[in-house]
């Protein structure tokens, strides 16, 4: 007998191969990615499936180890270094969270080559690479957070010694939360005001040592520790860190945007170009975008699979069926999984543009070329808030949507969940974020108005001034491609014209901005929604016949729901009536039936192993019920004695009740 | 110097403690639960300062360990049933989610009652009073959730033996997820399909000796273990379970609803009324109500008192100033937060009608009356669903908006969020259960077509003729209660007639509701929000005028941001012009203004105490950095040696690269 996923692959006749190249830019780094991940499975390091049972410090050793195992798995192959941080990446997928030293590889190693200078580099890059200096970034105090300016680690020049003495000076300024600070990091590049005679000269960058690199034991008057469990990110070991007056040499400050000289003198680099370094934040950001989609689709992957092997309750259609019906047949199970896989599909296919796009900025950038920067912060600042949220959101759709299994950590979704909520509040909270987005739209506009000009992926913004609106469609036009692109961009373009209208009754537009964050954060969204949508559009127009007709089911399926759920702003811009809402939902109604044969197969070209995913219930062949059995088995629960309960429960009261009676008998 | 709470405190004159009276039903109501916490908190078991910090083995001892020292404690101050049932859930207000034995006096001891004879009853009541009995409710399977027709495990009658014959045919059969059946339990009401004589009688109750009461051994025959960890309720040893042909005395099936005779005969106990066992679940769908009310009021003292200390980021309206401005001072903050403490109102406040309702339920049904039952299930199932929703998605964006400290165990968020979330998906998986509301609303409309009666409660029903709708509204007229009722109503009314459409329809009403089922889902919410708003304009009446201008605002703040939530759906049923949008969000931002001042104050109505909400960022006292690092001391991590990395992550990459220059030299 065929298993139920069997069943389900045979309804449809989309190639799940040629999704998988149109969702990972090409058929190469599709089997790249497939050879990178043959190099680690066979290894025994890599086996992971006791994972959802190790404590936290098991979970750190075992990341540790995975990382190291696949540096030096890269070594022996002679991988190149993209290919190396390639495998890091495949690494990653089955870790869930990144190891501690991808922080070292991903950030100390990169802000070594962006603050400092290439004299200073000579110095430490080598022993960087080479693993014998294990670094951290350590930048966030325990009051800090976004707000840098706020830092209150202090690093002092001291001109008898020629040395900078780093130092915190109140419980606040403890740095607090830098990843691989607790256990793993000998050095760090610390975020400290610099103080010269007395002056504040705002934070710049130290290069800290903070352990020794023999021992491992924390310097003199560096006082290291872990922050405590977290709802994910437990490979990680976010730490604290307080200085007790500790002396580093003048020439560990990074000098390449500004010097200190023997004197104390402070002399600003002016050579070295500022959006150099904003470039990397903007980076950072971008590289979100790709982690949302991918999350989402391991959530999708687990859950649409689940759900078609899944049986529950009987068929009301069929009333004399004594089989009960697959949980993917009923309306509200697809209501909540078909807008999520097509949002997966949204935000992966943007991922790859976004990636293009960020390869020509920074192509850009070094020709001194910085028209574009303003479109990729709004666009690297709307699409972080934008994904991160609907990912996360979504992944604990789905966990909801798996029922009671998807409450068990061996389903794979709480660890995704609790792992990817960090991108909602790290490089950038969200809500503040949003006001960084406004402010771009708002320069886009301001220089519009002045120059006439707009750079051409904002070339919509020069319809601001037609208050226009179409005539109600009929329920073919709201299939048709285009009418999302326009009603996406009224509504924002509705919600822009009343910031403005808001930031001119304003001190300023810093202030208009503050006073109006909520607004800022709609229009954001606004801005991002019609991004993701005109590019979703575009990205499947080249596709092949084999793919693209099941694609534009999932294009118009994100435009159209994601339009339901925010039906009032959309309704309030003047471009969608009221009345058009029954039609609107009709719609949505005939995709979910035509997208259902299709549901295991699109989830399939996200090309997830059973080892990336890690799920029981996930699994590619179906068998979750086995599947959850043996991974209980994995429980330390159930390789230690169960009589705790006799013990420290049980005979404590029957003890007591004896006690009672025995003293009522007395009476 | 006054800490930023005490600041915060003065800035309101609404007496905290008469919020509480309010909130906890009365004066009396409230010193009871101080009285019971207080017994309590003197005694060293319940410290649970390092909570967030124990393995999950660890966690279940320390729930076992309070809950017997509890049950010891009440005995020794001789507290009445009732006062015993409250220390266990003030109790339960610290461990967060439930231990396993609050499910042998909930639910195991609580079916006994029900489902079993006198008779049967006077074998195992004294013992199970005692804790010498201690079960569970084994009633869910590996592939079977909420239907319990499809349940598998079989009780096969033995006339030979006059036994009846307990067996797992299939894997999918396996007993899985009833809590306490891991470690705790020794005996289990178990439910299984009755066979006699190759005939199946359906599903019934038996009770079946797990564990032997002095070695706590399984008996012959039983497997047992524990399903694994989860996202939340890690405290309770949710476990699996396998009969091998286990045989029990006939007399060991609950024979209160049924009997089976020596010869195997089935008989129907028609005396017994069938809506008892179905006020059961009702019960505890009702007491989801006050659990989500709780748990969201938790979430939002956390994070309103923390918003309350933090500062990040500089005044765009006060360029000058220096110092940072406090967190709460953000619109978007305030947008997040006032919202929810508003719903954390809301729901705690029909929770109290809830009770109310319930108890008068109970009394109709011992004589007999059985006319309010549909309402009860309407009302229970639907406010079950989407207080539940309401409470885990408003943790969630609380966690968010404490920022990166929010993503720490310590904050006391994730846990929270986690215990909570079962019940999104636990007692009816929300989905499925608003099916249940449609059905009910279904039924009092025919019964009021056919009789033109309708309950007390759901007079509104009777408007559903009128397609009425009003003028645009001032914005003054959006500030009146009585304009959140009707909107609430005519959005409802819309909707029911929608779904009435779309059943007419269809071959049945079943089939019309299953193919509906997403209209289903938002009927309930349309009818439930009725409910809330409805509540807590009555609920507010007849408070004094030191706390009713306050509760005023949160609760047109609560009508208006559900509103704005789901302005589309207000619009569609013509209640609400788009055009009305701009006043009715200036309205809220009016609200968030007012109610600013006395944020931290309506938090502290709440009354709970810094131990039950064990929260670093929630303290009273506001001093959360302090909190923060203290409670990190107690991290395992911090007591073990932080060589780990050096030894098996940095020492193989060095000899590998060691080996790799050696194998390179040689050469």
């Amino acid at each position: 007998m065929p298993s139920p996923l069997d069943v389900e692959r045979r309804k449809s006749r989309v190639p799940p191969r040629e999704l998988a190249y149109v969702l990972h830019q090409s058929q190469s780094y599709v089997e790249k990615l497939e050879r990178l991940e043959r190099l680690l499975v066979h290894d025994p390091v890599f086996n992971h499936k006791k994972m959802y049972y190790l404590t936290r410090g098991e979970q750190y050793k075992r990341a540790t180890q995975m990382a190291g195992r696949a540096e030096i798995i890269a070594r022996r192959t002679n991988l190149s270094e993209e290919d190396t941080a390639l495998l890091h990446v495949v690494l990653q997928g089955f870790t869930g969270c990144p190891s501690s030293t991808a922080l070292h590889t991903g950030m100390f190693i990169k802000n070594l080559g962006l603050l400092f200078t290439e004299e200073q580099q000579a110095k430490w890059m080598k022993m960087a690479k080479q693993w014998r200096m294990v670094g951290c970034y350590a930048q966030t105090e325990l009051g800090h957070g976004s707000n840098v300016r706020g830092l209150e680690t202090t690093a002092t020049y001291v001109p008898a010694t020629d040395e900078f003495e780093i130092h915190s000076p109140t419980l606040t300024s403890m740095k607090w939360w830098p990843g691989a600070l607790a256990r793993t990091a000998n050095f760090g590049v610390v975020y400290a005001r610099l103080l010269l005679g007395g002056k504040d000269y705002g934070v710049h960058n130290f290069m800290v040592q903070l352990r020794d690199l023999e021992t491992h034991d924390a310097m003199a008057g560096v006082t290291l520790g872990d922050i405590g469990p977290k709802i994910g990110f437990n490979n990680v070991d976010n730490g604290y860190c307080t200085f007790d007056h500790v002396r580093i040499p003048r020439d560990q400050m990074g000098m390449r945007v500004a010097t200190v000289t023997r004197q104390g003198a402070y002399l600003k680099n002016s050579d070295v170009p500022q959006e150099v370094l904003y470039f990397t934040m903007l980076q950072t950001r971008m590289s979100y975008i790709r982690s949302s989609g991918l999350a989402l689709a391991k959530a999708c992957t687990i859950t649409i699979r689940y759900s078609g092997v899944r049986r529950q309750g009987y068929d009301a259609n069929h009333p004399d069926s004594k089989e009960e019906l697959g949980v993917l047949d009923y309306q509200t199970q697809q209501y909540r999984l078909f807008p999520l896989l097509a949002a997966a599909y949204a935000i992966t296919l943007t991922g790859n543009q976004v990636d293009a796009f960020s390869l020509q900025l920074a192509n850009q950038i070094k020709r001194g070329d910085l028209s574009m920067l303003v479109v990729g912060h709004a666009m690297s600042c709307g699409l972080k808030v934008l994904t991160s949220e609907i990912a996360c959101n979504g992944i604990e759709t789905c966990r909801r949507a798996c029922g009671g299994h998807g409450y068990l950590l061996s389903s794979g979704l709480p660890v995704l969940l609790g792992d990817n909520l960090q991108m909602v509040t790290a490089e950038g909270e969200n809500f503040v974020l949003c006001q960084q987005t406004a402010r771009a739209l708002l320069k886009v506009h301001g220089q519009f108005q002045s120059s006439g000009r707009l750079p051409s992926a904002m070339q919509f913004i020069a319809n601001i001034g037609k208050a226009s609106r179409a005539q109600p469609r009929s329920k073919n036009q709201w299939l048709e491609l285009d009418t999302y692109v326009d009603v996406f961009q009224q509504r924002f373009l509705h919600s822009l014209r009343g910031l403005l209208g808001k930031v001119s009754l304003e001190s300023s537009i810093a202030a208009g901005i503050q006073n109006n964050s909520m607004h800022c954060y709609k229009l954001s969204n606004a801005y991002t929604f019609l991004v993701l949508v005109n590019n979703f559009v575009e990205a499947i127009r080249p596709t092949s016949t084999k793919v693209l007709p099941a694609l534009q089911l999932l294009c118009t399926l994100f435009a159209l729901t994601q339009l339901e759920a925010a039906a009032g702003e959309f309704m309030e811009s003047g471009c969608v009536f009221p009345s058009e809402m029954p039609i609107i939902r009709a719609n949505i109604e005939d995709l979910l039936k035509l997208i259902r044969p299709h549901a295991v197969t699109l989830v399939d070209g996200f090309n997830f192993s059973d080892h990336t995913l890690n799920s029981t219930l996930g699994r590619y062949d179906g068998n979750v019920y086995e599947a959850l059995y043996e991974s209980a088995q994995h429980d330390p629960l159930n390789h230690s004695s169960d009589k705790v309960a006799l013990h420290e429960l049980l005979r404590p009261i029957r003890d007591e009740i004896a006690r009672e009676s025995a003293s009522k008998s007395r009476l």
